[in-house]
Protein backbone atom coordinates (compact mmCIF):
# COMPACT_ATOMS: atom_id res chain seq x y z
CA UNK A 1 0.00 0.00 0.00
CA UNK A 2 1.54 3.29 -1.10
CA UNK A 3 0.62 6.53 0.67
CA UNK A 4 -0.10 9.49 -2.11
CA UNK A 5 -1.36 11.89 0.41
CA UNK A 6 -1.58 12.86 3.64
CA UNK A 7 -3.85 16.23 5.19
CA UNK A 8 -3.78 17.34 8.66
CA UNK A 9 -8.20 18.63 8.58
CA UNK A 10 -10.27 18.71 11.76
CA UNK A 11 -7.32 17.29 14.16
CA UNK A 12 -7.13 14.04 12.17
CA UNK A 13 -5.68 12.89 9.09
CA UNK A 14 -6.61 12.46 5.97
CA UNK A 15 -5.06 10.07 4.11
CA UNK A 16 -5.12 8.35 -0.07
CA UNK A 17 -3.46 5.15 -0.83
CA UNK A 18 -3.10 3.42 -3.93
CA UNK A 19 -3.33 -0.94 -3.93
CA UNK A 20 -3.20 -3.20 -5.92
CA UNK A 21 -6.58 -4.88 -5.21
CA UNK A 22 -7.34 -8.31 -6.22
CA UNK A 23 -10.81 -8.16 -6.41
CA UNK A 24 -10.37 -5.32 -9.45
CA UNK A 25 -7.14 -6.92 -10.73
CA UNK A 26 -5.80 -3.53 -10.98
CA UNK A 27 -4.30 -0.56 -8.94
CA UNK A 28 -7.39 1.04 -6.81
CA UNK A 29 -6.76 4.30 -4.73
CA UNK A 30 -8.93 4.80 -1.81
CA UNK A 31 -8.66 7.83 1.06
CA UNK A 32 -9.50 7.78 4.86
CA UNK A 33 -9.81 10.08 7.62
CA UNK A 34 -8.42 9.24 10.82
CA UNK A 35 -10.29 11.03 13.74
CA UNK A 36 -7.92 12.92 16.28
CA UNK A 37 -8.74 9.80 18.53
CA UNK A 38 -7.72 7.07 16.05
CA UNK A 39 -4.42 8.73 16.21
CA UNK A 40 -3.50 8.22 19.88
CA UNK A 41 -4.42 4.96 19.40
CA UNK A 42 -7.76 4.44 19.90
CA UNK A 43 -9.74 2.15 17.63
CA UNK A 44 -12.78 3.84 16.09
CA UNK A 45 -15.57 2.57 14.02
CA UNK A 46 -15.61 2.76 10.25
CA UNK A 47 -18.13 4.72 7.86
CA UNK A 48 -17.49 3.26 4.23
CA UNK A 49 -18.83 6.28 1.72
CA UNK A 50 -19.69 5.24 -1.65
CA UNK A 51 -19.66 8.30 -4.06
CA UNK A 52 -22.18 9.01 -7.21
CA UNK A 53 -21.39 8.59 -11.00
CA UNK A 54 -18.15 10.59 -12.44
CA UNK A 55 -16.53 11.11 -8.80
CA UNK A 56 -13.31 9.77 -7.59
CA UNK A 57 -12.25 9.77 -4.10
CA UNK A 58 -11.73 13.41 -4.22
CA UNK A 59 -15.39 14.49 -4.88
CA UNK A 60 -16.62 14.12 -1.15
CA UNK A 61 -13.58 14.14 0.55
CA UNK A 62 -13.17 18.00 -0.52
CA UNK A 63 -16.49 19.45 -1.26
CA UNK A 64 -18.78 17.57 2.10
CA UNK A 65 -17.10 18.89 5.09
CA UNK A 66 -17.96 15.67 6.53
CA UNK A 67 -14.24 15.12 8.17
CA UNK A 68 -15.37 18.07 11.06
CA UNK A 69 -18.16 15.56 11.92
CA UNK A 70 -16.16 12.42 11.65
CA UNK A 71 -13.57 13.79 13.91
CA UNK A 72 -16.39 14.99 16.89
CA UNK A 73 -18.38 11.64 16.80
CA UNK A 74 -14.86 9.55 16.77
CA UNK A 75 -15.56 7.95 13.26
CA UNK A 76 -12.79 6.73 10.63
CA UNK A 77 -14.59 7.10 7.08
CA UNK A 78 -13.02 5.28 4.12
CA UNK A 79 -13.72 6.68 0.46
CA UNK A 80 -13.24 4.21 -2.24
CA UNK A 81 -13.23 4.96 -6.24
CA UNK A 82 -15.90 4.08 -7.85
CA UNK A 83 -14.65 2.03 -10.34
CA UNK A 84 -11.83 -0.01 -11.64
CA UNK A 85 -9.59 2.36 -13.98
CA UNK A 86 -6.34 2.37 -15.84
CA UNK A 87 -5.49 1.91 -19.43
CA UNK A 88 -6.21 -1.55 -19.51
CA UNK A 89 -9.90 -1.50 -18.16
CA UNK A 90 -13.02 -1.37 -20.00
CA UNK A 91 -14.78 2.02 -20.37
CA UNK A 92 -17.21 3.41 -22.44
CA UNK A 93 -17.76 7.16 -23.27
CA UNK A 94 -20.90 7.70 -21.40
CA UNK A 95 -20.46 8.75 -18.25
CA UNK A 96 -22.92 6.85 -16.75
CA UNK A 97 -21.14 3.41 -17.42
CA UNK A 98 -17.37 2.29 -17.41
CA UNK A 99 -14.92 4.29 -15.52
CA UNK A 100 -16.35 6.40 -12.51
CA UNK A 101 -19.64 3.91 -12.86
CA UNK A 102 -19.08 0.89 -11.27
CA UNK A 103 -22.53 0.73 -9.54
CA UNK A 104 -20.87 -1.46 -6.64
CA UNK A 105 -21.96 -5.15 -8.67
CA UNK A 106 -19.24 -8.08 -9.11
CA UNK A 107 -19.81 -7.75 -13.37
CA UNK A 108 -20.66 -11.18 -14.87
CA UNK A 109 -20.30 -9.55 -19.06
CA UNK A 110 -17.32 -8.72 -20.68
CA UNK A 111 -15.43 -6.66 -21.36
CA UNK A 112 -16.32 -5.77 -18.05
CA UNK A 113 -16.25 -8.80 -15.76
CA UNK A 114 -11.88 -8.93 -15.53
CA UNK A 115 -12.10 -5.80 -13.64
CA UNK A 116 -15.67 -4.67 -12.41
CA UNK A 117 -15.98 -6.20 -9.35
CA UNK A 118 -17.10 -3.47 -6.97
CA UNK A 119 -18.76 -5.21 -4.94
CA UNK A 120 -16.51 -7.42 -3.81
CA UNK A 121 -14.09 -5.02 -3.31
CA UNK A 122 -16.06 -2.46 -1.23
CA UNK A 123 -17.69 -5.22 1.11
CA UNK A 124 -14.95 -7.58 1.20
CA UNK A 125 -11.51 -6.79 0.10
CA UNK A 126 -11.34 -3.31 1.41
CA UNK A 127 -12.57 -3.69 5.10
CA UNK A 128 -10.10 -6.64 5.22
CA UNK A 129 -7.18 -4.05 4.41
CA UNK A 130 -8.82 -1.44 6.77
CA UNK A 131 -8.76 -3.53 9.44
CA UNK A 132 -5.37 -4.97 8.82
CA UNK A 133 -3.33 -1.47 8.57
CA UNK A 134 -5.71 1.22 10.35
CA UNK A 135 -6.48 2.08 14.19
CA UNK A 136 -10.43 0.79 13.64
CA UNK A 137 -12.52 -1.78 15.42
CA UNK A 138 -14.91 -4.34 13.52
CA UNK A 139 -18.01 -1.80 13.48
CA UNK A 140 -18.91 -0.38 10.49
CA UNK A 141 -21.77 1.64 8.76
CA UNK A 142 -22.09 2.36 5.26
CA UNK A 143 -23.17 5.24 3.09
CA UNK A 144 -23.48 6.93 -0.13
CA UNK A 145 -24.64 9.40 -3.14
CA UNK A 146 -26.80 8.97 -5.99
CA UNK A 147 -25.27 5.74 -7.68
CA UNK A 148 -22.95 5.44 -4.06
CA UNK A 149 -26.74 5.34 -2.28
CA UNK A 150 -27.47 2.21 -4.55
CA UNK A 151 -24.47 0.95 -3.74
CA UNK A 152 -24.99 1.81 0.13
CA UNK A 153 -28.39 0.34 0.55
CA UNK A 154 -28.30 -3.52 -1.57
CA UNK A 155 -25.12 -3.67 0.37
CA UNK A 156 -26.63 -3.02 3.21
CA UNK A 157 -29.61 -5.40 3.13
CA UNK A 158 -27.78 -8.23 1.78
CA UNK A 159 -25.19 -7.89 4.77
CA UNK A 160 -27.41 -7.03 7.90
CA UNK A 161 -24.70 -8.87 10.03
CA UNK A 162 -21.47 -6.67 8.94
CA UNK A 163 -23.18 -2.99 9.12
CA UNK A 164 -25.00 -1.03 12.11
CA UNK A 165 -26.47 1.25 9.65
CA UNK A 166 -27.19 2.76 5.89
CA UNK A 167 -27.83 6.28 4.99
CA UNK A 168 -28.04 7.96 1.56
CA UNK A 169 -28.40 10.72 0.17
CA UNK A 170 -30.70 10.76 -3.16
CA UNK A 171 -30.21 7.41 -4.12
CA UNK A 172 -31.26 5.52 -6.75
CA UNK A 173 -32.88 2.88 -4.93
CA UNK A 174 -34.52 0.97 -7.99
CA UNK A 175 -32.04 0.40 -10.89
CA UNK A 176 -34.05 -2.27 -12.69
CA UNK A 177 -36.87 -0.06 -13.27
CA UNK A 178 -34.94 3.22 -14.04
CA UNK A 179 -32.35 4.47 -16.64
CA UNK A 180 -29.34 4.57 -15.23
CA UNK A 181 -29.36 1.41 -13.70
CA UNK A 182 -30.97 -0.37 -16.84
CA UNK A 183 -27.57 0.66 -18.98
CA UNK A 184 -25.41 -0.19 -16.08
CA UNK A 185 -27.06 -3.79 -15.28
CA UNK A 186 -27.89 -4.48 -19.09
CA UNK A 187 -23.74 -3.91 -19.43
CA UNK A 188 -22.26 -5.42 -16.50
CA UNK A 189 -25.13 -8.01 -15.77
CA UNK A 190 -26.31 -9.28 -18.75
CA UNK A 191 -29.94 -10.00 -19.28
CA UNK A 192 -30.61 -12.08 -16.46
CA UNK A 193 -33.13 -11.10 -13.99
CA UNK A 194 -31.81 -12.62 -11.35
CA UNK A 195 -28.97 -10.67 -11.28
CA UNK A 196 -30.45 -7.70 -11.32
CA UNK A 197 -32.68 -8.35 -8.57
CA UNK A 198 -29.78 -9.04 -6.29
CA UNK A 199 -28.83 -5.28 -6.83
CA UNK A 200 -32.01 -4.06 -6.56
CA UNK A 201 -32.32 -2.21 -3.38
CA UNK A 202 -36.63 -1.79 -4.12
CA UNK A 203 -36.46 -5.59 -5.19
CA UNK A 204 -33.98 -7.21 -1.89
CA UNK A 205 -36.02 -5.15 0.45
CA UNK A 206 -39.41 -6.64 -0.62
CA UNK A 207 -37.58 -10.04 -0.06
CA UNK A 208 -35.32 -9.46 3.53
CA UNK A 209 -37.15 -10.40 6.48
CA UNK A 210 -35.20 -7.58 8.06
CA UNK A 211 -33.57 -4.72 7.65
CA UNK A 212 -30.38 -2.24 9.58
CA UNK A 213 -31.28 1.52 10.53
CA UNK A 214 -32.32 3.03 6.99
CA UNK A 215 -31.95 6.62 6.73
CA UNK A 216 -32.28 9.07 3.16
CA UNK A 217 -32.42 12.61 2.60
CA UNK A 218 -33.89 13.29 -1.14
CA UNK A 219 -33.63 16.73 -2.41
CA UNK A 220 -36.98 17.71 -3.99
CA UNK A 221 -35.17 20.27 -6.72
CA UNK A 222 -32.97 17.40 -8.07
CA UNK A 223 -33.42 17.18 -11.38
CA UNK A 224 -32.64 13.68 -11.48
CA UNK A 225 -35.78 12.83 -8.59
CA UNK A 226 -38.44 12.08 -10.91
CA UNK A 227 -37.03 9.45 -13.24
CA UNK A 228 -34.11 8.40 -11.91
CA UNK A 229 -34.18 7.97 -8.31
CA UNK A 230 -37.89 8.02 -7.44
CA UNK A 231 -37.75 6.81 -3.62
CA UNK A 232 -41.34 6.38 -3.73
CA UNK A 233 -42.04 2.87 -3.67
CA UNK A 234 -38.71 2.13 -1.84
CA UNK A 235 -40.43 4.11 1.13
CA UNK A 236 -43.66 2.11 0.60
CA UNK A 237 -42.63 -1.09 1.30
CA UNK A 238 -39.66 -0.34 4.10
CA UNK A 239 -43.22 1.25 6.12
CA UNK A 240 -45.26 -1.84 5.09
CA UNK A 241 -42.54 -4.10 6.96
CA UNK A 242 -42.28 -2.23 9.84
CA UNK A 243 -38.73 -1.03 9.23
CA UNK A 244 -36.40 1.55 10.67
CA UNK A 245 -36.30 3.83 7.81
CA UNK A 246 -35.83 7.66 8.40
CA UNK A 247 -36.65 9.61 5.24
CA UNK A 248 -36.39 13.32 4.57
CA UNK A 249 -37.62 15.32 1.75
CA UNK A 250 -35.84 18.70 1.65
CA UNK A 251 -37.44 21.53 -0.31
CA UNK A 252 -35.32 24.02 -2.74
CA UNK A 253 -32.27 21.12 -2.42
CA UNK A 254 -30.29 19.77 -5.63
CA UNK A 255 -28.50 16.47 -6.67
CA UNK A 256 -25.18 18.56 -6.08
CA UNK A 257 -22.58 18.53 -3.05
CA UNK A 258 -24.31 22.01 -1.55
CA UNK A 259 -27.14 19.34 -0.67
CA UNK A 260 -24.82 16.93 0.46
CA UNK A 261 -22.65 18.77 2.78
CA UNK A 262 -26.02 20.60 4.13
CA UNK A 263 -27.05 17.35 5.79
CA UNK A 264 -23.80 15.27 6.09
CA UNK A 265 -23.45 16.12 9.93
CA UNK A 266 -26.70 14.48 10.65
CA UNK A 267 -26.30 11.24 8.60
CA UNK A 268 -23.00 11.00 10.54
CA UNK A 269 -24.59 11.53 13.66
CA UNK A 270 -27.70 8.63 13.20
CA UNK A 271 -24.96 6.66 11.95
CA UNK A 272 -22.85 7.15 15.38
CA UNK A 273 -25.96 6.14 17.20
CA UNK A 274 -25.65 2.62 16.39
CA UNK A 275 -21.46 2.50 16.07
CA UNK A 276 -21.14 2.10 19.55
CA UNK B 1 -26.36 40.69 -14.22
CA UNK B 2 -27.05 37.40 -14.65
CA UNK B 3 -27.44 34.38 -12.69
CA UNK B 4 -25.67 31.40 -13.35
CA UNK B 5 -26.77 28.80 -10.92
CA UNK B 6 -28.03 28.54 -7.89
CA UNK B 7 -27.64 25.91 -4.93
CA UNK B 8 -29.80 25.66 -1.90
CA UNK B 9 -27.28 24.97 1.00
CA UNK B 10 -27.07 25.24 4.89
CA UNK B 11 -30.93 26.80 3.92
CA UNK B 12 -29.84 29.52 2.42
CA UNK B 13 -28.78 30.22 -1.22
CA UNK B 14 -25.57 29.69 -3.03
CA UNK B 15 -25.46 31.71 -6.35
CA UNK B 16 -22.95 32.73 -8.87
CA UNK B 17 -23.51 35.81 -11.25
CA UNK B 18 -21.80 36.73 -13.98
CA UNK B 19 -21.79 40.72 -15.07
CA UNK B 20 -19.40 43.31 -16.94
CA UNK B 21 -16.82 44.96 -14.47
CA UNK B 22 -16.27 48.19 -15.17
CA UNK B 23 -12.69 48.37 -12.94
CA UNK B 24 -11.38 45.53 -15.19
CA UNK B 25 -13.43 46.00 -18.25
CA UNK B 26 -14.18 42.89 -18.74
CA UNK B 27 -17.00 40.19 -17.32
CA UNK B 28 -16.39 38.47 -14.15
CA UNK B 29 -18.05 35.75 -12.31
CA UNK B 30 -18.57 36.14 -8.14
CA UNK B 31 -20.05 34.05 -6.08
CA UNK B 32 -22.49 34.78 -3.28
CA UNK B 33 -24.34 33.09 -0.27
CA UNK B 34 -27.57 34.26 1.13
CA UNK B 35 -27.91 32.76 4.22
CA UNK B 36 -31.67 31.55 5.51
CA UNK B 37 -32.25 35.16 7.16
CA UNK B 38 -31.53 37.00 3.79
CA UNK B 39 -34.09 35.18 1.75
CA UNK B 40 -37.04 36.27 4.17
CA UNK B 41 -35.93 39.57 4.05
CA UNK B 42 -33.56 40.63 6.78
CA UNK B 43 -30.34 42.74 5.72
CA UNK B 44 -27.24 40.64 6.81
CA UNK B 45 -23.69 41.63 6.91
CA UNK B 46 -21.42 40.67 4.36
CA UNK B 47 -17.74 38.56 4.36
CA UNK B 48 -15.71 38.82 1.33
CA UNK B 49 -13.53 36.42 0.44
CA UNK B 50 -10.88 36.23 -1.50
CA UNK B 51 -8.79 33.31 -2.67
CA UNK B 52 -5.64 32.35 -3.35
CA UNK B 53 -3.32 32.02 -6.77
CA UNK B 54 -5.32 29.23 -9.19
CA UNK B 55 -8.47 29.60 -7.43
CA UNK B 56 -11.72 30.93 -9.14
CA UNK B 57 -15.06 31.72 -6.80
CA UNK B 58 -15.78 27.73 -6.77
CA UNK B 59 -12.75 26.74 -5.08
CA UNK B 60 -13.83 28.52 -1.82
CA UNK B 61 -17.57 27.92 -2.42
CA UNK B 62 -16.77 24.42 -2.72
CA UNK B 63 -14.28 23.19 -0.04
CA UNK B 64 -14.34 25.47 2.72
CA UNK B 65 -17.59 23.93 4.27
CA UNK B 66 -18.46 27.95 5.34
CA UNK B 67 -21.39 28.11 4.19
CA UNK B 68 -22.76 26.31 7.54
CA UNK B 69 -21.31 29.11 9.68
CA UNK B 70 -22.65 31.85 7.39
CA UNK B 71 -25.58 30.37 7.78
CA UNK B 72 -25.59 29.72 11.79
CA UNK B 73 -24.22 33.70 12.18
CA UNK B 74 -26.37 35.25 9.57
CA UNK B 75 -23.49 36.19 7.89
CA UNK B 76 -23.53 36.78 3.47
CA UNK B 77 -20.24 36.02 1.86
CA UNK B 78 -18.74 37.02 -0.93
CA UNK B 79 -16.67 35.34 -3.21
CA UNK B 80 -15.21 37.32 -6.33
CA UNK B 81 -13.04 35.71 -8.76
CA UNK B 82 -8.76 35.77 -8.14
CA UNK B 83 -8.26 37.99 -11.44
CA UNK B 84 -9.97 39.18 -14.53
CA UNK B 85 -10.41 36.78 -17.21
CA UNK B 86 -10.78 36.44 -21.26
CA UNK B 87 -9.29 35.71 -24.66
CA UNK B 88 -8.34 39.67 -24.75
CA UNK B 89 -6.85 39.87 -21.29
CA UNK B 90 -3.47 39.48 -20.79
CA UNK B 91 -1.84 36.24 -19.21
CA UNK B 92 1.40 34.08 -18.57
CA UNK B 93 2.53 30.49 -18.63
CA UNK B 94 3.11 30.91 -14.62
CA UNK B 95 0.62 30.02 -12.35
CA UNK B 96 1.61 32.67 -9.87
CA UNK B 97 1.22 35.96 -12.39
CA UNK B 98 -1.93 36.71 -15.22
CA UNK B 99 -5.30 35.04 -14.99
CA UNK B 100 -5.81 33.68 -11.89
CA UNK B 101 -3.15 35.32 -9.97
CA UNK B 102 -4.42 39.37 -9.74
CA UNK B 103 -2.82 39.79 -6.53
CA UNK B 104 -5.80 42.33 -5.63
CA UNK B 105 -3.45 45.35 -7.02
CA UNK B 106 -4.12 48.08 -9.59
CA UNK B 107 -1.94 47.23 -12.25
CA UNK B 108 -0.17 50.36 -13.65
CA UNK B 109 2.22 48.21 -16.03
CA UNK B 110 1.20 47.23 -19.63
CA UNK B 111 0.14 44.54 -20.69
CA UNK B 112 -1.34 44.03 -17.31
CA UNK B 113 -2.99 47.81 -17.01
CA UNK B 114 -5.65 47.41 -18.53
CA UNK B 115 -7.84 44.96 -17.45
CA UNK B 116 -5.86 43.98 -14.03
CA UNK B 117 -7.36 46.67 -11.51
CA UNK B 118 -8.56 43.75 -8.82
CA UNK B 119 -8.19 46.63 -5.54
CA UNK B 120 -10.78 48.72 -7.32
CA UNK B 121 -13.01 45.90 -8.17
CA UNK B 122 -12.88 44.52 -4.89
CA UNK B 123 -13.02 47.58 -2.64
CA UNK B 124 -15.04 50.20 -4.46
CA UNK B 125 -17.12 48.18 -7.53
CA UNK B 126 -18.40 44.79 -6.13
CA UNK B 127 -19.80 46.20 -2.34
CA UNK B 128 -22.14 48.91 -4.60
CA UNK B 129 -22.88 46.35 -6.92
CA UNK B 130 -24.08 43.88 -3.85
CA UNK B 131 -25.37 46.49 -2.12
CA UNK B 132 -27.25 47.19 -4.81
CA UNK B 133 -28.92 43.93 -5.59
CA UNK B 134 -28.93 41.57 -2.07
CA UNK B 135 -30.42 41.79 1.04
CA UNK B 136 -27.79 43.23 2.80
CA UNK B 137 -26.63 46.19 5.02
CA UNK B 138 -23.53 48.06 4.40
CA UNK B 139 -21.31 45.86 7.66
CA UNK B 140 -18.60 44.45 6.03
CA UNK B 141 -15.16 42.58 6.99
CA UNK B 142 -12.79 40.65 4.66
CA UNK B 143 -10.87 37.49 4.72
CA UNK B 144 -9.05 35.36 2.51
CA UNK B 145 -6.26 32.42 1.80
CA UNK B 146 -2.99 32.95 0.95
CA UNK B 147 -2.63 35.91 -1.91
CA UNK B 148 -6.04 36.56 -0.99
CA UNK B 149 -4.91 36.71 2.73
CA UNK B 150 -2.34 39.18 1.43
CA UNK B 151 -5.64 40.89 -0.88
CA UNK B 152 -7.89 40.95 2.60
CA UNK B 153 -5.03 42.39 5.38
CA UNK B 154 -3.90 44.99 2.14
CA UNK B 155 -7.36 46.39 2.24
CA UNK B 156 -8.15 46.46 5.15
CA UNK B 157 -5.43 48.44 6.99
CA UNK B 158 -5.80 50.99 3.57
CA UNK B 159 -9.45 51.32 4.64
CA UNK B 160 -10.36 50.73 8.27
CA UNK B 161 -13.74 52.83 7.77
CA UNK B 162 -15.16 50.07 5.56
CA UNK B 163 -14.51 46.82 7.15
CA UNK B 164 -15.35 45.53 10.97
CA UNK B 165 -12.83 43.07 11.14
CA UNK B 166 -9.93 41.17 8.59
CA UNK B 167 -8.61 37.76 8.78
CA UNK B 168 -6.48 35.59 6.88
CA UNK B 169 -5.22 31.78 6.28
CA UNK B 170 -1.55 31.74 5.60
CA UNK B 171 -1.47 35.11 3.99
CA UNK B 172 1.62 36.81 1.97
CA UNK B 173 2.34 39.38 4.04
CA UNK B 174 5.16 40.68 3.05
CA UNK B 175 4.93 40.45 -0.93
CA UNK B 176 7.74 42.95 -1.73
CA UNK B 177 10.26 40.73 -0.12
CA UNK B 178 8.88 37.32 -1.22
CA UNK B 179 9.35 35.57 -4.50
CA UNK B 180 5.87 35.66 -5.73
CA UNK B 181 4.84 38.66 -4.58
CA UNK B 182 8.27 40.13 -6.34
CA UNK B 183 7.06 38.11 -9.56
CA UNK B 184 3.66 39.89 -9.60
CA UNK B 185 4.70 43.06 -7.95
CA UNK B 186 7.48 43.62 -10.92
CA UNK B 187 4.95 42.77 -13.37
CA UNK B 188 1.82 44.61 -12.65
CA UNK B 189 3.71 47.82 -10.80
CA UNK B 190 6.65 47.92 -12.35
CA UNK B 191 9.78 49.61 -9.97
CA UNK B 192 8.29 52.21 -8.39
CA UNK B 193 9.24 51.53 -4.81
CA UNK B 194 6.51 53.31 -3.22
CA UNK B 195 3.88 51.90 -5.21
CA UNK B 196 4.84 48.15 -4.15
CA UNK B 197 4.80 49.48 -0.38
CA UNK B 198 1.28 50.59 -0.96
CA UNK B 199 0.06 46.77 -1.57
CA UNK B 200 2.59 45.50 1.08
CA UNK B 201 0.82 44.38 4.08
CA UNK B 202 3.69 44.55 7.07
CA UNK B 203 4.88 47.90 5.17
CA UNK B 204 1.39 49.53 5.63
CA UNK B 205 1.24 48.10 9.07
CA UNK B 206 4.11 50.02 9.69
CA UNK B 207 2.82 53.13 8.49
CA UNK B 208 -0.63 53.05 9.97
CA UNK B 209 -1.71 54.55 13.56
CA UNK B 210 -4.78 52.00 14.71
CA UNK B 211 -5.95 48.47 13.03
CA UNK B 212 -9.65 46.77 12.72
CA UNK B 213 -9.30 43.63 14.52
CA UNK B 214 -7.26 41.25 12.84
CA UNK B 215 -7.36 37.22 13.07
CA UNK B 216 -4.09 35.41 11.33
CA UNK B 217 -3.87 30.99 11.23
CA UNK B 218 -0.58 29.43 9.69
CA UNK B 219 -0.30 25.81 9.27
CA UNK B 220 3.60 24.56 10.33
CA UNK B 221 3.79 22.12 7.61
CA UNK B 222 2.76 24.66 4.72
CA UNK B 223 5.19 24.26 2.16
CA UNK B 224 5.10 27.55 1.58
CA UNK B 225 5.69 28.92 5.10
CA UNK B 226 9.27 29.42 5.42
CA UNK B 227 9.62 31.29 1.73
CA UNK B 228 6.48 33.00 0.57
CA UNK B 229 4.46 33.55 4.15
CA UNK B 230 6.51 34.48 6.93
CA UNK B 231 4.73 36.19 8.53
CA UNK B 232 6.93 36.77 11.76
CA UNK B 233 7.76 40.38 11.17
CA UNK B 234 4.17 41.19 10.54
CA UNK B 235 2.86 39.82 13.99
CA UNK B 236 5.82 41.38 15.65
CA UNK B 237 5.20 44.90 14.08
CA UNK B 238 1.40 44.57 15.64
CA UNK B 239 2.33 43.49 18.61
CA UNK B 240 4.77 46.49 19.23
CA UNK B 241 1.89 48.98 18.65
CA UNK B 242 -0.48 47.18 20.17
CA UNK B 243 -3.03 46.31 17.66
CA UNK B 244 -5.52 43.89 18.17
CA UNK B 245 -4.27 40.30 16.59
CA UNK B 246 -4.90 36.89 16.95
CA UNK B 247 -2.83 34.42 15.60
CA UNK B 248 -2.73 31.01 15.56
CA UNK B 249 -0.05 28.43 14.55
CA UNK B 250 -1.49 24.84 13.40
CA UNK B 251 1.14 22.15 14.04
CA UNK B 252 0.86 19.65 11.12
CA UNK B 253 -1.53 21.27 8.74
CA UNK B 254 -0.58 22.56 5.37
CA UNK B 255 -1.56 24.84 2.42
CA UNK B 256 -4.88 23.14 1.23
CA UNK B 257 -8.49 23.91 2.09
CA UNK B 258 -8.60 20.57 4.31
CA UNK B 259 -7.03 23.12 6.32
CA UNK B 260 -9.23 26.40 5.44
CA UNK B 261 -12.00 24.32 6.47
CA UNK B 262 -11.04 23.02 9.68
CA UNK B 263 -10.69 26.70 10.91
CA UNK B 264 -13.16 28.47 8.95
CA UNK B 265 -15.93 28.00 11.48
CA UNK B 266 -13.52 30.26 13.67
CA UNK B 267 -12.94 32.92 11.88
CA UNK B 268 -16.46 33.32 10.54
CA UNK B 269 -17.49 33.28 14.24
CA UNK B 270 -14.54 36.24 14.78
CA UNK B 271 -16.10 38.31 12.27
CA UNK B 272 -19.70 37.84 13.61
CA UNK B 273 -18.68 39.81 16.44
CA UNK B 274 -17.91 42.42 14.42
CA UNK B 275 -20.95 42.41 12.22
CA UNK B 276 -23.17 43.75 14.73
Amino acid sequence: MELISENRCFGGSHRRYRHFSKANQCEMVFAIYLPPQALVGEKVPVLYWLSGLTCTDENFATKAGAQRYAAKHSVALVMPDTSPRGENVANDERYNLGQGAGFYVNATSEPWASHYQMYDYVVNELPVLIEQHFPVNNMKSIAGHSMGGHGALQIALKNPERYRSVSAFAPIVNPSQTPWGQTAFHAYLGENPKEWANYDSTELLRQVSHAIPIRIDQGLSDDFYPVELQPEKFIEIAEQKGFFLAYFMHAGYDHSYYFVSSFIGEHIAFHAQYLK
